[in-house]
């Protein structure tokens, strides 16, 4: 089977919020030594949202920058795809919020959201490319946005400083110089109970139990489960992928990963040949934004003019579930 | 553009909670006179899920009812979408919770989920014949599960007798005697503040207020609003599909609704030639099952016989956004 799907990138955007937190203040909220957040978990700052810089709000401001730089006349835009961790809520998806928060909304034009946790950017970005492949869509945009810091669990460092908030968004066209050559996605719901967000859904009622209810109101990460449900999948995963993409590491100018911690980063890296050169690494001042992560990466690796034409970069990440995602482009 | 996708139906099925609510009980519940939720809404009862009956575990039960049927080895199912109105929980995802109850949580087979709020079966639907159409996938497990009972207000009897619970899966596969011949999605952002549940996601947060989170905990729809957004765009939205799909009302021989309501139903069948009879209906004793109701209504009309070769069905319906959607296959 051909996997190869040529695209364009005509925009893209990002946002962050205007709070910033200091990896000190990290320490404080935490309870943890000062200085731990920095040393133990590579972190220098993170940026929370406030009320008013809801995940619709975030992705819509991303997606004005990304639709400015294309300069397409909206009634052009074939389908927005939103690709949260989480949504802003659960009734209507927040693709649809967006559109209206863009003025589209008595446009028409086909809304639904995608959801892969922190893949849900890849997997979008791969349902965008069938769709133009197939003719179905000719210009797609999609939004990641995210709020991680609405469900931080501060007695748990591990499971909270790591994150941060924010928006990415990118205008993408059928057809173009730009190639997606391979893509692979694999899925272990084995480990469902490792990184969980339980409220939020149908199962958890605040009519049920409310103590209980709140007590599993925050994200739970058990990290060693996680690293080993994913790091001894993840030889194979990558040698399947490039192997279908007809590269090796070698063969790849520029990595973007989805921005989990320092400590995936790092073990990331070493994983590839030159990687600590090769690899995109927001993680410091950004931190882990959920599904945001991988096109915020994204978007910076653009700015810097890293997407260098003929050269090939691997868009690959993990997420909760657990799933193993990546894909290998040609630019 | 060519829009028919070629398919076949391997297996499906379904999951109804064992608890029945009747009329009278939501009468009592709803603080009406005795008879108003069957006279004024169509209704003859409910099922709604206990706490056992997760939306993982009936949509597990119904796919693995579809799997039994399709008689297919696991290992070759290259895709599980999960396509629920609302999710089990935020992270993971449904569908991976749905791999795990099915004993392959192992298999790395790709799972993601997909969300339109009622109209969630048909996107997913879309994208896994998009799927096939490109070879990315021969055998997809498309599942729907829903538990509106988690979050219904009872002093709006129309925002709450109308919905029950329940699950329906089809094991699809690429190629074979079915044909989608046209399809077509609108969304319009402008509405959604018209039917929406804000509780479970980004923006509440019960540390914030909880009074407040409270109060908006429970599913909220503005009936009339919804009507007015959707219906004077049906006659246009039904024109453009069936002229694409080449066909006409009188060429339908089935019509598959999303059992939004008996008053839309209605509606439905006014616009139709000949519409009560082609209309599956199954509100009076299923109800509006969110996004579960548009696959479960296509299994009893599979069970009963009406998916006729040759002859064409008409998918269609509204969500929340608000979204109107619809297919036309021929078997």
């Amino acid at each position: 089977m051909d996997e190869t799907r040529s695209f364009s990138i005509a925009g893209s955007g990002t946002y962050l919020p205007r709070r910033e937190v200091s990896a000190s203040e990290l320490d404080e909220l935490t309870g943890q030594a000062a200085g731990a957040t920095a040393e133990r978990f590579g972190v220098v700052k993170r940026h929370w949202a406030d009320q008013d810089e809801t995940s619709s709000y975030m992705g819509a401001v991303a997606a004005q920058q990304a639709l400015d730089e294309a300069g397409w006349d909206p009634s052009s835009i074939d389908v927005i795809i939103g690709a949260c961790g989480v949504m802003e809520q659960p009734i209507p998806g927040t693709s649809l919020l967006i559109q209206r928060r863009l003025g589209l909304g008595d446009s028409g034009i086909t809304c639904f959201d995608v959801n892969a946790t922190c893949l849900s950017f890849l997997q979008a970005f791969d349902r965008a490319l069938a769709g133009f492949a197939l003719g179905e869509w000719r210009r797609a945009l999609v939004v990641s946005a995210d709020i991680a810091s609405a469900a931080l669990d501060f007695s748990e460092p591990e499971a909270s400083v790591l994150f941060g908030d924010g928006a990415a968004a990118f205008a993408l066209e059928a057809e173009g110089p730009h190639h997606r050559i391979a893509h692979s996605f694999r899925s272990y719901g084995d480990a469902s109970e490792a990184c969980k967000l339980e409220v939020g859904g149908t199962r958890l009622r605040p009519s049920d139990d409310l103590e209980d209810f709140l007590a599993r109101a925050k994200f739970q990460m058990d990290g060693p489960e996680v690293f080993r449900a994913t790091s001894r999948r993840f030889p194979t995963f990558l040698q399947e992928l490039l192997g279908k993409a007809g590269t090796s590491v070698e063969g790849l100018s520029l990595v973007v990963p989805h921005q989990a911690s320092a400590a995936a980063l790092e073990h990331l890296k070493r994983c590839l040949a030159d990687g600590h050169r090769k690899t995109v690494d927001i993680f410091a001042n950004i931190g882990n934004q959920i599904a945001t992560s991988m096109p915020f990466a994204l978007h910076r690796a653009r700015m810097d003019e890293r997407l260098t034409p003929g050269e090939q970069t691997l868009l690959i990440g993990t997420s909760a579930g657990v799933s193993l995602g990546g894909s290998v482009i040609r630019w």
